[in-house]
């Protein structure tokens, strides 16, 4: 019996009429459906900065939707190991994931690019890529080979090089040297002599501590200072030139992406743009007074030398040399994204980079 | 007649209550109401990157919403001039605003810390202070006593500090120069013995072609090159010190936001986040090829001298001084800003400038 029928024969025809001209809008339960999705961090809890995004994401969606569309964030191990985030989403088994890009960088070099490559861009140049550069789009182009749906999520800014037992003056220093780095940085700073080494940010205290390794690189002084590294290994050197200004990533399964209505998509699209720039706003407030503290407990402050900088340059080009002969996706993406970053950091010189300057000196004056 | 009593006269309890059912939430066309806003922007179209995030806030709150709240963004002018905007707002004679918050700093000198003062914060630690520090807190218990709630909105980074027909080299150079410059920012300069003149963006042209102004500050390469000023004043001098990374606001009627459904509040708030991204994203990619056009068609890139700038800085703390004497608001949150900017800067001279004059380098060079 269709609804006409159904109200004609209940001798409620006018009654049907002011009622659904009283609700107005009969079909609405159905544009905001009820939808419930997990969303696996490869990150600690521990770590509330860049753990936290997943947090931010989530409390977004939800108040945007009023509360019908909600994303429930997992830290990493508690449903999914963090290192299989990636996989998970592609398979389904999870729709979402909060992760690093680059984590994934064995299954095709290409992931690397999503977070940050060695001497790629800081982390405003990286948003203005990913927004309204062809960022967002090639690298689209690549996930969804990988049956994933991405969108920036977060970003710490500009790393430190991390922790040394000993300084690094000159390339010769760095011969041998057992440090803890990961993906691309790994194969990069191998070139010029030193071992890479894979270790989880829970045991890289001990392994400091007992000189299994010489150096690790984590991320900044906010998350560095709990892990207490300053103790073990006090000479901690800037810049972090493998990670200028890394994304973190929500990944989405496709499907489940595409399946979504569009304003909820909308809403999530919006929740991860503010997820973005909120955490970069956590670290520039959380970072400069970590880094006092740590100072104050014996932290000791290194540049990389000029020297250094210019080897691990050369070497990195000669990487994606090798990995552009062999994929044409990491190619075409790579190439995108140097000649922005070139225009780029010709205008960043001008007033952005003399304002900061000479902000830096009134600081270092005592004036501000 | 109540409900109740309607239904029970007209003999359908029971169709009532499997309406009901059917419906399932007959509260829900409460829950999304229609609702349609008018936003003035304090811009004309033909600033497309600013005038734009209007647009941006538009479309990502509509998508968000699923089409249920709106809001029509209007150029300057169309329907109120660009520079009534807040008192408009206040008055509720429209929803919302996009403007500069220090364009009404003859109302209050505290509206100017909203936008940017001179020798205040870059673009991403501006971000810092409103969403993370107390930036956005402070700001809107200010913008409370004017009816007022505001929202970041858009930044253009780093601005240029604008055209002169001769070239500044001394503070002596600076005597006598009649310069299109406003708000705080003309205080300061004319400290220096500039002679601040208020003249709106489309006049510029002709009074500098006419020589009825010597100088004119406007936005950066992009905005800038539409105006054509190269042409009639080649010296295209940096950094614009008074502009380190100035906010766009959207502002809101306090009472009209006080009544939106809370879900409707996040769904805007998230909009404005995204627009406030979003500009400065525009501006990265916008502005290189701009420079390299008016490099190329006679703009004679020239910055400010160390005198210049230290004598602007040094006249620009005794504003403070002055205006924090007279006004509680605008002493406690230039207070909060500056102990704040004390901290960040000490932070960004590791690895966020290092990491970027190291790229510069490799670009001037020709290696990127």
């Amino acid at each position: 019996m269709d609804r006409r029928s159904f109200f004609k024969k209940a001798g409620t025809t006018g009654v049907g009429a002011v009622a659904a001209s009283a609700l107005a809008a009969p079909a609405i339960a159905q544009e905001n459906p009820k939808i419930a999705w997990r969303m696996t961090s490869s990150f600690p809890k521990s770590l509330d900065t860049i753990y936290g995004a997943a947090d931010d994401i989530a409390k977004h969606l939800s108040a945007a939707t009023d509360g019908n569309f909600t994303i429930q964030p997992f830290a990493a191990g508690e449903i999914i190991p963090g290192l299989q985030a990636a996989d998970a989403v592609s398979a389904g088994t999870v729709e979402a994931a909060h992760t690093c890009s680059y984590y994934f960088v064995g299954k095709d070099p290409t992931y690397a690019i999503g977070t940050a490559i060695p001497f790629g861009l800081n982390g405003r140049l990286t948003n203005a890529w990913f927004y309204e550069g062809n960022g967002n789009k090639l690298m689209n182009e690549f996930y969804a080979t990988q049956g994933i749906y991405g969108l920036p999520a977060g970003n710490t800014g500009a790393q430190m090089g991390g922790w040394f037992r000993k300084e690094i003056n000159t390339l010769d220093d760095l011969k041998g040297v057992k440090m803890r780095i990961a993906g691309l940085a790994g194969q990069v700073i191998s070139k010029l002599g030193v071992i890479p080494q894979q270790i989880a940010g829970g045991d890289i205290y001990p392994a400091l501590e007992k000189g299994t390794i010489d150096a690790s690189e984590f991320v900044g002084p906010y998350d560095d200072l709990k892990l207490g590294l300053h103790k073990v290994a006090k000479y901690y050197y800037y810049p972090g030139w493998w990670e200028g200004g890394p994304t973190v990533h929500a990944f989405f399964n496709l499907e489940k992406w595409n399946s979504l209505p569009k304003h909820y998509q909308a809403a999530l699209t919006d929740a991860c743009a503010f997820a973005n720039t909120n955490m970069m706003a956590k670290y520039d407030m959380k970072n400069p007074p970590a880094l006092k503290q740590l100072v104050s407990e014996g932290a000791t402050l290194r540049p990389f030398s000029q020297e250094i900088m210019e080897a691990c340059f050369q070497a990195s080009l000669g990487i994606y040399a090798e990995i552009s002969a062999a994929n044409p996706y990491f190619k075409k993406i790579y190439e995108d994204q140097t000649a922005f970053k070139r225009d780029a950091y010709l205008w960043m010189q001008l007033s952005e980079y003399t304002f900061d300057t000479f902000m830096m000196i009134q600081q270092r004056a005592g004036k501000i």
